[in-house]
């Protein structure tokens, strides 16, 4: 039993509607479409993971609500260019009335329409155009539109982000498609990230939610670009059943397929979100072992990641392992300097805490190409955490400074 | 009673000598001086702080063990060009060489030198050619040679920290000075940054200690550059009693003029650490009050300073206070969104976590000033903290993306 790669995003599984419409939110985008719609007619079980910030955004409050209290989420509206983010209790009105005209649009009710936005904060949505806009979506939906939808709500994104795999379940075709938006503000617990993936399996609220946590968890929750984590991350799945297999239960091995299928959707998606962080010229993934347990592998792993003067050394193709050493001292997981060992792509660098005898441009080699792994091992137990993360480049500070 | 500031700096106090040599620790820096000693005749008190980085450089180590193990501390050696961390065994006997060798060229004891080193991580010391330098500190000592020294120990930092102060004490002149080096790694907790306090003061062991311990935590403790904190940070305070005043001892008048005279100089120090910091064009300082506690104000105040996001953004010269709202989200501080009030220079950029009147172009003009404060009210309770620090620059990521 295993699972396919096919082409498509969101629209893949069947039964599932995807397209965009212009509509000028941000000033300045004259031409590119800037609201998203995912939606299908038949009723569908939602699950979602939302942004652990504090501050979260008023679309993201609103989409809490409507899925605690609905079982039958049909549709997903999004727009780009405004992240509708500390606007106050106008902001809350212009995330319930995008989901309304939604609702509207397509003949639901407001609470089955989940709302997102992404774009800078604290800005007022314009939201009488934007409910013209809305209106027009149904006639824009289409069942090949998934590309169009993932387009739509690309900020500094420089390509589209969809992914999207089959599996046979007991004689059955299920499909799962996901798409992204990605770019900035990249942290584990999400960052200025909105996914949403649809599936034709049919599967119970609580089975998918359990499915999806621990996806993003596998996957989004490992991604860092810059260690912001912001106030928009939203992750939305919904499955409709239109693909006729016997209900999925944890822990069947068809539940079990059917995780190890979205793992790799999620995973994928991941990827290509921080493939294309701002300004990013490598990608490198922190591979963390041995650590006394679980919660001390994360802490080492994710204090390498995001180490400012780590990354500025990526970014120069410089093995400086001493950032290495330095991050892992700061990062509150336990360690013995004299039992740390690092690899870069599987060749020593550190042994015990020192630098190893492998040539420094050898190592130099390594660290030049655009992608990397290195590799972690405390010798102290056995807490295991992978991070997957980019450079710090100028090009990135660029990015950021602002108009 | 006051104090007053006056010029100079280890050398300021009396009974107190300074200087350096040369010795070509680090290839290419052909001149410069790069092993410093401060050294007193007299007997003299120790105390010290030192990074809590689990990671700890050869010297520190060897340091705390000379401190735990002695009452009159004399001299301090300390070298630019290689921090002698992550050297293992080799490197706690080089570091012990140094003090050794220091030690022998002045007739003292070992465990009466206190060692220091700075630079990059993970290269062994030229100690033998270390010693023989070590050996010609006695003749380049001199009562007015703190500038010499403070010099010495410059790495990229790109001017000489030096501050001094002046204060009577029942009758008595008393004089604290220090030095500093500073630049990258700075982060609270202390960084690659080495501080070297004298006075002339009478004052117990367990008094100056105590003195020190509160001074580097409202100075060197509340400033951030980057993030990261080294294997090396070290602020090592003596006191050869020389004044002739009556023994300090909390809580008398007179320790509490010592103690914020003391302040000044370190909050001083610090200052130039971060004005110094590498690439830096701005500095910032982030205070947060209204907290529900100091812990809360802490964490509020860390992360709007450590936000990639954030410094970028002041670097450019962009009152994104989004970014601001955002990092106060995931800092772990509790918060009221609505709550929320921030000040740029005292104007406000946000009233009750939304944008408030202010005009864009109003609080750009104040973003684009070299130097800017940052008043986040959270109203909550009365947890109030500051940190100081820098925006992030491309040069910065010039400087330390390696050779």
């Amino acid at each position: 039993m295993s699972y396919t790669q096919i082409p498509g995003g969101v629209t893949a599984a069947q039964g599932f509607l995807a397209g965009s419409v212009y509509c000028g939110i941000k000033a300045g985008n004259e031409d590119r479409p800037d609201i998203a719609l995912v939606y299908t007619p038949q009723p569908a079980v939602p699950a979602a993971t939302f942004t652990t910030n504090r501050v979260k955004a008023a679309p993201v409050r609103v989409s809490m609500a409507h899925l605690r209290s609905n079982d039958d989420v049909r549709a997903i509206v999004a727009n780009a260019g405004n992240a509708n983010a500390c606007t106050g209790v106008e902001g809350i009105d212009s995330a319930k009335r995008m989901a309304a005209a939604t609702a509207e649009a397509l003949g639901l009710r407001c609470r089955q329409v989940m709302v997102c936005s992404t774009g800078r904060i604290g800005v007022s949505l314009p939201i009488e155009k934007m409910e013209k806009a809305i209106a027009k979506l149904p006639v824009a939906v289409k069942p090949n539109g998934g590309r169009r939808a993932a387009e739509a709500i690309m900020t500094s994104d420089t390509f589209c982000k969809e992914f999207a795999v089959e599996l046979e379940l007991e004689g059955k075709t299920v499909r799962i498609g996901g798409m992204a938006k990605g770019a900035g503000m990249i942290d584990p617990n999400m960052a200025t990230m909105l996914c949403f993936i649809t599936t034709d399996a049919a599967i119970g609220r609580k089975h998918l939610q359990n499915a999806l946590a621990s996806s993003v968890d596998q996957s989004f929750n490992r991604i860092t670009v810059d260690g912001d984590m912001s106030t928009n991350d939203t992750v939305i799945m919904l499955a409709n059943g239109a693909a006729g297999n016997k209900p999925l239960r944890h822990p069947t091995p068809a539940f079990k397929l059917f995780q190890r299928a979205l793992d790799h959707v999620t995973r994928n998606l991941a990827r290509m979100i921080v493939e294309d962080g701002e300004g990013v010229t490598k990608f490198v993934e922190v591979h963390v072992n041995g650590a006394a347990n679980l919660s001390d592998a994360r802490k080492a792993a994710e204090a390498v990641a995001n180490s400012t003067l780590t990354k500025c050394a990526w970014f120069g193709g410089d093995p400086n392992w001493g950032r290495i050493m330095d991050a892992l001292g700061y990062s509150g997981a336990r360690l013995r300097e004299e039992t740390v060992d690092i690899f870069y792509d599987g060749t020593i660098a550190v042994k015990g805490g020192m630098a190893s005898k492998t040539p420094f441009a050898k190592l130099q080699q390594i660290v030049k190409q655009k992608k990397l792994t290195i590799t972690i091992d405390l010798h102290l137990g056995s807490g295991e955490y992978t991070v997957f993360t980019t450079d710090l480049s100028t090009d990135y500070v660029k990015f950021n400074m602002g108009e």
